[in-house]
């Protein structure tokens, strides 16, 4: 196992296979990036609303790498370990005029900048005892498509990229469908905090130092969107393994997590197709990731891994 | 306090606010109803899928009820807290032919026949070791419209009804708009377990007897659609404060409940609504409760207590 990190500078603006890679890895060797906040560095601690109000949104959304990793194939999925996050110091949270679940109702740009405390929250409204609980997470994580061409780092694909997950913070797993050789993984769009929807359209936005270990998997051909595993329980049931359904038309994003839940379900525990739809049903938590990054919703069906067994490792 | 009970043959096919009263209360008492499940008895412990196929779907979810609450005028809002559940003993899951997420991908009939161990489980398949926790909650809470008419049981209204929102269990506060006097509060469809979005289109259903108070207020007139407040924390954040946003267009739904949840915030807390948005951006969750009771779907906006502070009760 080799230790890699890619530089700040390293980042891109597109998922495009026609990216060099800015590294070539091993299957399980791990990388350490340094990210820019989804502003790319248009946005500080000391940013006011009229800083806001003069920046270049065609700059947003930087993506650190892509990384090559040996032996990866299309076909193949690419495992991705949240191994560390170095805790942010600092964030902010923007409206964008025609951007968000509320866009209309809210026309006027704004910004609330944050600070992180390192007892893990921040301040909303000290006098009136709201603060948030901070969970940092890359936003965007994600492998090159086999479609030749640039494709915006804003929407979420099949592929991964802007998914926004919440859930997928240090210690969780991301599995990703590998289209291309190498798989081309890249990452970035820190957070330190977001709710599932993220509806306002950005979270808690920081700069953020992430590793991870990515590991070429042979043995998960049903994985055709983004699934996660998560580490630390979100519930009381305990840790959570996911699929995501990603579509524009949110309907039909719901019914491919679904699906996608009952192929996991038959593939890795050998249960009929009616009894796993049954199972998504009574013990399933179909939830909202991702609303706003369109034209593409991110919604997953999150299956309580104590329902599973202990025994079931995935 | 008076305490009062709802026989099981108290129960109505329809919300229709000219169905004279099954009882009145007093603000403040306690009534328990015995329910049937959602199949009205069609079902039991021994019925196979050949039972389901010969079922009159038009029996299905009976409410029972309505009670009339004195001083409950238009424009108040009816708390119900949720006191007691009986466990139950057995229940059932079924696809029906048209009915759930996925319906075109499951032409067929299924009903599966659920024990229900005393011990808060369900076996889905014991030789594989997965099981389902049971919660038990009724599916069908809600009070009558002002609008004349018969509506039907199975879709969920602002003004409640099938919302099938698991996280109303014992110990969980339900926050109705009452629009017209005495309110005329039903109950039904008793859930021993189910995830969120009851994506096949049932729960494991089963008959249920639960006791409620219901309470009149008047200090709530921003509850235009159903508010609830959680007991037990269904996260590590603790419990949560919720709106929900009930439309037949998803989008709308989602945007339903985070407006509902500015305008709480706005109320409760004083929030400016830009900062209140924002919040619901950065630790209010975006979910599911229910997208198969058609034309309407129920979403809702969660923000953790914790986030809001200890102090501040609602």
């Amino acid at each position: 196992m080799s230790i890699h990190s890619v530089r700040r500078e390293c980042a891109n603006l597109a998922w495009d296979n026609s990216i060099p890679p800015a590294l070539h890895v091993k299957s399980g060797d791990e990388i350490t990036f340094d990210c820019a906040d989804a502003s790319n560095g248009q946005l500080t601690a000391d940013s006011t609303v009229v800083t806001l109000e003069k920046l270049t949104l065609a700059g947003f959304n930087p993506v650190n790498g892509p990384v090559f990793v040996d032996g990866a194939q299309p076909g193949d999925t690419l495992q991705v370990d949240v191994l560390r996050i170095e805790n942010p110091e600092w964030g902010w949270t923007g409206l964008f005029p025609g951007f968000g679940l509320l866009a209309d109702e809210f026309p006027e740009p704004a910004l609330k900048i944050w600070k992180l405390e390192q007892e893990g929250f921040a301040w909303f409204d000290e006098k009136k005892g709201i603060k948030v609980p901070l969970r940092p997470f890359a936003g965007e994580m994600g492998v090159a498509q086999k479609k030749k061409g640039a494709f915006s780092v804003v929407p979420p694909y099949h592929t991964g990229g802007n998914i926004d997950t919440k859930h997928i913070t240090v210690g969780s797993t991301l599995f990703l469908p590998v289209e291309v050789e190498g798989a081309l993984f890249s990452i970035g769009d820190g957070h330190a905090a977001q709710g599932d929807g993220e509806v306002c359209g950005s979270a808690i936005e920081t700069p953020m130092k992430v590793t991870v270990r990515l590991s070429v998997r042979k043995d998960k051909p049903y994985t055709k969107t983004p699934h996660f595993s998560t580490a630390t329980a979100d519930t009381p049931s305990g840790e959570y393994y996911c699929t995501t359904g990603i579509d524009s038309d949110v309907r039909e994003a719901m019914r491919s997590a679904v699906r996608n839940m009952i192929d996991f379900l038959v593939a890795e525990y050998g249960l009929d197709r009616v009894g796993a739809y049954i199972l998504c049903s009574v013990a399933g938590d179909l939830r909202m990731h991702e609303v706003v990054d369109m034209p593409n919703y991110v919604i997953g069906m999150m299956m309580p891994k104590s329902v599973l067994g202990p025994s079931n490792e995935v």
